[in-house]
């Protein structure tokens, strides 16, 4: 496969009565894999996952399609389940053909290898281009009992939100239905993974997947059946917490990354139209440039927002560079000194907030600067 | 201002009698000139065009309104017209205040060099971060009389279509309405400066205006009035042809940029939807850095076909890179040979086609690849 010397195949085990759920990209040219999953996810059941980085496995037609097949089958029996209890999950060079057999001939292996805890080595199985291996986990109380819920993450560039940006994939040993997961999940997206964008670029292999062993069962936490459960109020918070934690971990490894970068706009006439405005400045080359550059250039902020389509009002607006307001009422604030702002810029974590005095609407993303890394790391990548 | 040791101000006088049309940022955030020219478009009649480069008087509220108000009067003074028969245009910084002092300084003695033809100079004059300075002109029958169309215009980056994307300013001898003239530059807007995108950002301060004198009318031109007259054929075209050539001129000089990249989208549901499949294929880093890695990389083109969110079905997809093609059917292209492409790639002007296979659909933009002069040039403008 494509990373030599490196891990690129992982295959996580999960018990019996193990449930799924999961949000995958909304590109119009997924890869087989998500297109496996899509139908996988209907039955709602999991026992097996096989991720590998390095391929894809996207726009590869119907030999790719055969290919996901054949790894699902090749899993199924040794995993001694069915085909549609298999998740399936590629990442790397779109439109080669996938070697199904080159995973095939290692799942039997691998499997009997497999070892409870080792999130470690299953995070750097996943990795691309990413710097560091991503997980998070919290332990939180289901009726009376502690569960884990426990996540790893791969991401680095071609992250953009609406669903999914990366591949995630979350576990956790409550009994809780394919359905309330669903609903958990689907929810916790749009502030975690759905808030974070690398380059605007969505890739066609998107994936998050959450799994449910039902372990605690055993210790005494309660079967959940129904998505509006109360007792899931604890659970909820903390699956939001880890899916959080591991979205910031993607955009803080944004290819060539040197600075995180929070936008907060508020004062939006909806909360949809603050995300949106939000996305304009986080997506715009010349922010993120400025911020590589480490120059406080609201200017760009100004652009920025001008551009993005939503209502706005150029002399309602309010601009500031973590605690120092630079703009107000269509014009620089008479008491802003740049060398404050300067100084702020050179952090390694910038706030850029936005009031667009309008209305109630907000919402936050996050992004990282546009640097010479990004551009030597995706203008190199294949060769 | 900004550009020491550069002409940075420049100042047009036109006859008596010269209709004026234009189309200006669709920014929410516009600058002070935008606002100004709006106004003065609303009377139809221009004597003079003022326009500074270094500051773009945008985001500088109550001093922003009357710093244009007042160069507005000045230049009115000098040109011996009215204040809504000056033309405004400011580029460079935003959110710095302009001091109309002086620029007003300057422009009686500018007024008073002014000779015809000059348009290199002129072109040079509103230079920024352009490279080198941009002009066009056709000379074309109206009735039986020759008359001449001549424009120059100035930009790098904050480019992306939607209006207007850079400064242009179109001279033409013809006699023609506003009214006319209007019609005229908005619809050649969209296959020129509208179709053209270096870095996705638009500015604040976009402006396009079309300036007609009317002295043809004294070699027996006709006065054309209304916006069907049939007699406008020629010169709609050649209005087309000069708008083209500058706006192609203005994504050749994109900041850092070193090849010029064409993208055709054909077989879209719509025009509108090709114009969007196209542009997400041109706004994409991705597809932009790998062109500066000279990497036949097809896979990111599909990526951007998928997040477009327009109708598109993966298994009806092909790509071209040059007469190369490289994907169909939902894979790669069995006859690809990798070489070829590769070697395609080398090349200074690259043309990236795409079939949809849904329909009759079809447009074309053009761009710039993603360098690391883009990062050098942005990552510290102003400081």
């Amino acid at each position: 496969m494509r990373y030599a010397g490196r891990t690129d195949v992982l295959v996580v085990l999960m018990d019996k009565g193990t449930t799924a759920a999961g949000v995958l990209t909304r590109s119009k040219c997924p890869s087989a894999p998500v297109d496996w999953c899509r139908q996988a996810l209907s039955g709602g059941k999991a026992r097996a996952l096989v991720v590998n980085s390095g391929n894809a496995n996207a726009f590869t037609g119907a030999a790719g399609v055969a290919a996901a097949r054949a790894t699902a089958k090749t899993a199924a029996k040794v995993a001694n389940c069915t085909a549609n209890e298999v998740f399936l999950a590629s990442t790397g060079v779109i439109g080669e053909p996938l070697e199904a057999a080159r995973i095939e001939a290692v799942l039997a292996g691998l499997a009997e290898k497999a070892a409870p805890g080792n999130w470690e080595a299953a995070a750097r199985a996943i990795m691309t281009t990413d710097t560091f291996p991503k997980g998070a986990s919290r332990t939180v109380k289901l009726g009376g009992a502690e569960v884990t819920i426990a996540g790893i993450a791969k991401g680095a560039g071609m992250i953009a939100p609406d669903m999914a940006t990366m591949l995630s994939f979350i576990f956790t040993d409550a009994p809780i239905s394919a359905e309330a997961l669903q609903g958990m999940v689907s929810s916790a997206a749009s502030g975690s993974f759905n808030a974070i964008t690398v380059d605007s670029d969505t890739s066609t292999s998107d994936t998050v997947l959450l799994f449910a062993t039902g372990a605690a069962a055993s210790r005494g936490a309660p079967r959940i059946e129904a998505r509006g459960d109360r007792r899931l109020g604890a659970f909820r918070a903390a699956l939001r917490e880890v899916m959080f934690d591991l979205a910031q971990q993607i955009v803080r490894d944004g290819e060539g990354a040197s600075k995180l970068i929070e936008v907060a706009v508020s004062g939006a006439v909806s909360r949809r139209s603050a995300r949106r405005v939000a996305l304009s400045i986080a997506n715009s080359p010349l922010v993120k440039t400025a911020a590589a550059g480490q120059d406080a250039n609201w200017g760009r902020v100004v652009m920025a927002v001008g551009k993005a389509g939503e209502p706005a009002e150029r002399d309602r607006l309010a601009i500031w560079f973590g605690p120092h307001r630079v703009a107000v009422a269509g014009g620089r604030d008479p008491a802003y000194r740049e060398d404050d702002a300067a100084a702020y810029m050179k952090n390694k974590e910038i706030r850029i907030a936005v009031d667009l005095g309008l209305g109630k609407g907000a919402d936050t993303v996050w992004t990282c600067d546009l640097t010479h890394d990004y551009i030597t790391i995706n203008g190199s990548y294949r060769s």
